[in-house]
C-alpha cells in the first residue's frame, strides 16, 4: 500500500499567495464595481522593453526553420547565455564565477525549492524572520524543518533569526550554529539591504562553521546605493560556502516569462564531494531547460539596449517605491525599505497584520501582503510593493491617505 | 557542518544521455570530417509548425504591451490550456478530467521526476526493465531504491519488471506488491504498446494492492493501431489510482519549447487525503508556471489547424519509423516498436549495448541509445529514433545496411 509524504500535512493553510488571491477573488465576487489596485503579490506590471520582445521574435522565426530549429537545450543552458552572465554579473563585479557554475533554470522560485534536494533531510536550517515563504515551506516538505508549532506560528526545528525595527531589519549571526543559511538581499519581504562588510561577516562565519549560504539576490538590480554588495560573490571565500540564486523576474519582467539561474561555484566542497556536481546531476535528471526563446531573450538582457531598458524598466518602479514611500510616511506610517529594492514595510499600528489586509481591501480596495504571511517575526508589519503602474500606485495611496485623513 | 543528500553518491555513472553526448563530442573532436547522424536521444528534428508559430508571434506580441501583458500564471496553468486539454485528450476518448485536475508544467521529464516528492520515502517502486532512466535515477536521489548493484546493475530496493521478446515486451503483474508502478506505453525505450484489455489488468491490480501508477504518455500520439488505449482514464477504475504524465515534446514538436502536464484526478485518496491536493501544493510552492507564450503555443496544437499539421508531423516521423523498420529488417537484425512509437528496438547480436554503440559511432557514424542504458534486461539491445529527418534516417540506414552486406 503505497504511503504520501506525510510532512505536506504539517505544513499550515495554502501557499500565502494563493490564500491572498482566494480572499481577493470572494471580493471582487460581491464586490463586481470596486476597482482593486494590487499592491501584493509581487508581480510586475511594465511590458517586456524593446530589446527583449525583437530577440523573442527573431527566436521564434528560428523554431520556424528546420536550419535554426533547436530542440533540447544543453544541461546547464546555453552557453550564450551563461557567458553573457558570467561577464556582466560577475567579472563585471569582480567576482569571478566559470560558465560551468552557472545553471539556468525557469526561475528563482523553483531553485530555492529545488536546491534542498542536494542536501541531506538532517540539516538545519537557518532563515530570517520574516522570509520569503518558499525557502521554508519547501524544507519542511523535506522533513528538514521539526513540527509546526501553531502556538507560536514557528517550525519546532528551525533556527529563527529576527529581522526587526532594532536592528535595521537585518539578522544577527545566529547563537546555535545551522547548516544551512538562507539569506536575501535586497530583502523580500522587508525592502532591507546589507553593507558588503556585513555580509562578508557571514561569509566568514558560514566557513569557521562548515555551513552553507543559500543567497537569494533576486532584487540586486534594485541596488541604488554604493557599498551595497551585488553578488555574494563580492566577499572573499564566498565561493567555498554559497549558492547565489538569480531571477530575470524583476529586473527585465520576466514573471510570466520565466527565467533565472543559480550560481554553485566548484570550491563548495563537502568531504570531497563538489556541490556543483550534485547540482548537475539534479538538473540534467529532474529537469530539462528553459526554453530556447526564453533564453535568447533572456541573453537580450545583457546586449547595450538591453541594458539601458532595463535600467528604465527598474527605474519606474523605483518611482514607484518612492511614491509609496514618501506617501505613507505623509500619511504617518512607519515604514522602511523601498530605496534599494522594490518593497514597502510598514507597521500596522495596532492591527495584526491580517486585520490591515482586510482593513487596506474593504476600505482603500487595495491588496497588500500581510507581514505574519512572512513569519511570526512579521506580525504587525505589511508588504507594499512597487510593481504597479504609476497611475495606480499612485492612486493607491491617495485611497490610504484619505482614510488616515 | 552541512550534509549532502547522499543517495546522489550511489547513481552509477552519470545521466545515460549525457554520457552519450559526452562520447559523441570526444569522436567528433578526433574525426571532424565525419558526418554524424543522430538517431540516439529522442529529440526532434523538424520546426514548429505554422499555427503555432503564429501564436508565439501573437504571444509575443501580447508581452509588449501593458494591456495584454501576462505575469504570474495562475497556479495549474491557464484555464485555455487546461480546458483544451481536458476536451481533446480526455473528453474526446471518453474520459472525464476536469481543469482542476490538469496541471500544466514545463515537461514531462520535470513532472516524472518531481512527482515522487508527495510520496514517503518507504514506498516500494516497480519499474519495467528497460525504463526511461528518469524514474529510477529520481527514486534513488529520494532514497527510495536501496543499493546499486554493480555487478547485476540493479537497484536492490526496486522491483524490476522485465520486458523481453519472449512477453512481447510487455512487462507482467509482479509477485511482489509494490506501492508505485511506473508505466510507460507506448513505451520508451522499446517501442512496445499494450491493449485497453490489458492496461485495465494494471489498473485492477493497483486497486486491488492500493497501489498508484504512474502512467507516462508522452507518445501517445504516435499511436496508430486501435484498441490501443490514448490514455489509462480509458479504462475503468483509473481516476481512483493513476497519475497521468504527457509532454508536447513529441507530437508538436516542443523539446527544446518544454511544455507538459500532469493528471492527477481528485479520487485518488489515500488516508483522506487527495493527492490533488498534495500535487496541487507542490506545484504553487517549488514551480511558478510555464511561460505564457509558451502555454498559448500549447493552446494552438488544439486548434483545427493545429491539430492538422501534428497530424502531419508525427506522420513525418512515423515514415522514419518505417523507413528504420524494414531497412533494419532486410539487413537482417531482429526489430520491433516503431508502429505506435519513434522508437525501435533491436537486438545487437552477439555485441553489447555500448560496444554495439561504439561500433555504430565508429563505422557508420549513427549515433544509437544502447539498450543497458535503460536497463540490465536492455542489454543486448539498441533504440535507434525516428526524429532524424527523412535525409538523414535513409542515409542512417543505407550505411547500417552496407556494415551488414
Amino acid at each position: 500500500m503505497y504511503k504520501i509524504n506525510d510532512n505536506y500535512l504539517k505544513l499550515p493553510g495554502s501557499y500565502l499567495f494563493s490564500t491572498i488571491a482566494k480572499k481577493v477573488n470572494a471580493f471582487t465576487a460581491t464586490n463586481p464595481d470596486k476597482k482593486i489596485i494590487r499592491l501584493g503579490i509581487g508581480d510586475v506590471t511594465q511590458p517586456l522593453s524593446p530589446s527583449i520582445i525583437k530577440r523573442l521574435h527573431e527566436a521564434v522565426d528560428e523554431m520556424a526553420a528546420r536550419e535554426t530549429f533547436k530542440g533540447y537545450a544543453p544541461d546547464l543552458g546555453y552557453e550564450f547565455l551563461r557567458s553573457a552572465i558570467a561577464k556582466n554579473d560577475y567579472e563585471a563585479r569582480g567576482a569571478k564565477i566559470g560558465i560551468d557554475e552557472i545553471f539556468i533554470s525557469d526561475g528563482a522560485k523553483s531553485d530555492s525549492g529545488n536546491i534542498g534536494d542536494i542536501f541531506a533531510k538532517d540539516n538545519k536550517i537557518a532563515v530570517c524572520d520574516p522570509v520569503y515563504p518558499v525557502y521554508v515551506d519547501t524544507n519542511a516538505m523535506a522533513g528538514r524543518t521539526g513540527d509546526y508549532d501553531s502556538a507560536n506560528s514557528r517550525w519546532t526545528n528551525v533556527i529563527y533569526m529576527p529581522c526587526l525595527e532594532e536592528n535595521g531589519f537585518a539578522p544577527q549571526l545566529p547563537e546555535q550554529v545551522p547548516d544551512i543559511i538562507y539569506l536575501c538581499f535586497p530583502n523580500n519581504p522587508t525592502g532591507a539591504t546589507i553593507t558588503k562588510d556585513e555580509l562578508q561577516k557571514w561569509v566568514d562565519y558560514a566557513l569557521a562553521n562548515n555551513a552553507v549560504i543559500i543567497y537569494d539576490a533576486a532584487y540586486e538590480a534594485y541596488i541604488s546605493e554604493e557599498n551595497v554588495p551585488h553578488t555574494i560573490y563580492e566577499c572573499d571565500g564566498a565561493r567555498k560556502c554559497a549558492i547565489e540564486i538569480r531571477s530575470f523576474s524583476k529586473n527585465a519582467g520576466f514573471t510570466g516569462t520565466r527565467l533565472g539561474f543559480t550560481v554553485v561555484p566548484k570550491d563548495i566542497v563537502c568531504d570531497g564531494v563538489m556541490l556543483n556536481s550534485l547540482w548537475a546531476r539534479r538538473h540534467g535528471t529532474k529537469f530539462n531547460g528553459a526554453p530556447y526563446i526564453i533564453q535568447a531573450a533572456g541573453a537580450a538582457c545583457y546586449t547595450p539596449e538591453g541594458k539601458q531598458e532595463i535600467r528604465e524598466l527598474v527605474g519606474y518602479y523605483m518611482q514607484n517605491a518612492k511614491t509609496i514611500l514618501e506617501g505613507l510616511k505623509e500619511a504617518g506610517f512607519t515604514v522602511s525599505g523601498g530605496v534599494n529594492a522594490p518593497y514597502i514595510w510598514l507597521k500596522t499600528d495596532g492591527m495584526t497584520s491580517w486585520e490591515f489586509f482586510d482593513y487596506l481591501l474593504n476600505e482603500a480596495n487595495v491588496v497588500g501582503t500581510p507581514g505574519s504571511g512572512f513569519g511570526p517575526a512579521g506580525e504587525g508589519y505589511f508588504r507594499l510593493t512597487a510593481f504597479g503602474t504609476h497611475e495606480n500606485t499612485v492612486e493607491a495611496i491617495d485611497r490610504i491617505k484619505k482614510l488616515r485623513a
